[in-house]
């Protein structure tokens, strides 16, 4: 009996290590972006022999755990991915999780990582899944539409940038047959133009007519759609009259466009008003 | 051809937003805990028809996660874990990543969120997964050895409340077929005392008998071992000569026993020791 | 010899202390304000005799201090007071101190606290200052312009509740002859429309005629002025001609009016503008 | 009237302001040093023409602001003192303004600033003060005893180099007749061993003989005093009889002394003991 009385009494005798925790709310009117990446995919592509330079079964994969980290948390308003990384943007007044920084990106890492998992075989087929990743992820801070909106160029500008190393690199070595190491050695130095020649002079590859899904990344929001429901009502007489209404549901759209310029904005204002009255 | 430089430039352009990104370096000198909770469990096991008070399976797929993280992160020297959560202690000086925040915790959270589905099967056998689970996480810091020990002792002493309450209430429901709010009803203001007696007197249960995995918790720890390895070593006239070796290896140990006392701790000095010299 | 050796070795082997210090930067393009308050001014102002409900001479010292401040910081780009505070409010992307947040309120809370000390007999006369008064402070980041109007309307809305309740409190004392007892009784629970009548009825006393001084506060601004300046030029025949010239100069101004309405911030632009172009 | 209630309403119209102020609580059971420096005192010491290089005015105001410092703030333990620069040592467990770290900073250095004007004439007489200056402060946390002592130490070997280059470098420049940049450049590259042999050579000074006051800094600590009180009390008769009572008292003391090594600090075990229980 006594030991059960001391059991609880230890309870609030060590209760006092609470205090330890810190507040880590972010600060109001911001923009909360939390950026994920894969840890190790370097590795992780290697020892699951990923297509070069990108693989349709990886990326799609990821969107997929990106939609579902969406579906759960209704507060995004976008996200945007790319190679092994994805960045989710909280609409600026957002109060899940009563924005409390670790909380959110704990919830949507581990979240993405084990959707990653769930549907790996749905997307990798009779390629066995080798070991469970990680994703490593961090929260920041946005005070301006416009630093937000040059965060996400940053990342699609990064995209791009790969992307067209990655391709020229590959396809010295796929076709042009060269070690990593001299493709490397080739490609040192080279601006943009001289690799956009490289394809295009000895791979006959125009850059540009690539797929945008390679080329932009993928862009996740929400749009409302209008859906016409019938329903059928009884009437006196036994019969039924049709009865259509219109419903509006939230549905996720996935794009691979260019959202550094205004048009992409201007297109979807709704993503970035839904501001703070004040 | 100014499209590819101007992409570049563009890079340049928008690499201010880095600036926002903040340096969350753990203090130097303190027990760095990762404690991650799973979110949603309750309805997580009732869609898995986990069974009550305690489902085997659950716990050794929470384990087994556990122990994948340790296996990854070397510094971690303890974790405790019961129910739905688990801690995992860093070694006071560890400089993991640079002992940041958020890299720690999303990498374990991740980590850990991945391999309970990487492995679901292997413990669920053909119950399904229906959907993939999100664990939530925080980092605590700790300056002495002693919060450290009152922390953990804290985690202990609500296993034991809360499995001593589940225990009772399941006899409840289950044996005494009460309904869980009858059940509930039942156990209100009653102190351990009277749910130890409520087991005894009337379902013959000593909850003191029941297994330490549930009263206890799981506590991993690493354990020198020592490992006898023979080489044969050639020798001039072609025969082979043996030569033993012995080569000391680090494994998990997993072990459900108190850890408020201070035997446990006695017993393992190592784990508190290897503390900043200074 | 070796001992002077082992000093600046000891400076080395002492100065991984210096890991402990935590980077403190405020969040870019974040409206920082620094607010500081007199520490027991309650006290400070009774050991003082200062006049109430307000007392000109402390309040004309606060100004004083606060100019000082702004001399100092070029980037305060408006400070408002009241009573014993001041919020000083640094531009938008001030690069200030590295936008250091201990350093910006430990060196503003410290030099407006030596200047009240420095001028105190210019405003206090033959009054002594009995002992050195303390302020502490806070930074507060805004992101928005709204939230920083709000701010400071917050800080203008508390003035006036706070004088207007001091105005009919010392006239119920000073000239009501009520203890202050009896006058905080009789003004429990009365609305702002009630106090302004018992001003009116019993003191004769219409609120609104009293100094904006005491009823809006005081407001720093700088402003631009051009100033003529006459050079003599010296001319080959030994005469000097007039060259003017116009310069730019900034001042401080104090202003007593409302800053809550859109009228202040519409006259003077400038105030907010100068923002980060991104 | 309506002007009124607009105006409470404003306030809490207002309010939401306030959400924005963050917590900035330290972490319990650490040591809380707040480290202040004069801002700017080069220039300030040749303003009013500071001894080189030692002023005792200068340093004994130091010490005067400091004692002010540890009056007010009962738990600070120990302050350490040298050149411009001065560390208070709260106990590990304070709970002064909830551990606040803006309200402690900007708390002991504004009453530590305006300290030292008010108290400036006292010291330097004559000399007038020409413009109040600003120290800038910051809020160190140190896990453990050892830190503590090392931060300590870290101080004082600063404090006995820089005296040690500015005894050397003074004596060149005074009464060597070089030049500051000749005295610099002799300087360059020298040990404390060449320092030591010119200012004995060159100077006959040998700098071990300089006063502690000079080579080791001020620390400021508190002592318990036995004190006898008389008490006389009044006896049925009209004649008094004389009570002594014993009273402990905590008095401030100034000590010039090595606290790098153990024995200062095994003489004062009272300083690092009040420790948390836990």
């Amino acid at each position: 009996r006594s030991k059960k009385l001391k059991a609880s009494m230890a309870l609030s005798r060590f209760e006092y290590v609470k205090q330890f925790e810190t507040d880590d709310r972010c600060l109001p009117n911001c923009w909360i972006v939390v950026r994920i990446d894969g840890k190790g995919f370097h590795r992780f592509s290697d020892q699951h022999n990923f297509l070069k330079p990108n693989d349709d079964r990886s990326l799609h994969l990821m969107n997929c755990a990106a939609k579902q980290v969406m579906t759960e948390f209704k507060d995004i308003v976008l996200a945007y991915g790319q190679s092994d990384e994805y960045s989710f943007v909280f609409k600026i007044n957002t109060s899940t999780y009563n924005r409390r920084s670790s909380k959110l990106m704990t919830n949507i890492c581990s979240l993405f990582a084990s959707t990653f998992v769930f549907n790996w075989q749905k997307y990798f087929h009779d390629v066995k899944l080798k070991y469970p990743p990680a994703f490593d992820g961090r929260v920041v801070l946005y005070p301006s539409n416009q630093n937000l909106l040059d965060y996400l160029s940053w990342r699609q500008a990064d995209c791009h940038i790969n992307n067209m190393y990655n391709t020229v690199f590959w396809a010295l070595v796929q076709q042009g047959k060269l070690t990593p190491q001299a493709a490397q050695e080739r490609l040192k130095g080279t601006l943009a133009a001289d690799k956009n020649e490289i394809l295009f002079q000895d791979y006959a590859i125009n850059y540009n007519d690539l797929p945008e899904f390679y080329r932009k990344g993928t862009t996740l929001i929400r749009e409302k759609k209008e859906e016409q429901i019938t329903h059928k009502i009884p009437q006196q007489d036994g019969t039924f009259k049709e009865k259509a209404e219109l419903k509006i549901k939230s549905e996720l759209v996935e794009l691979h466009t260019d959202i550094i310029g205004s048009s992409f904005w201007n297109n979807h204002p709704e993503i970035l008003t839904p501001k703070l009255k004040r």
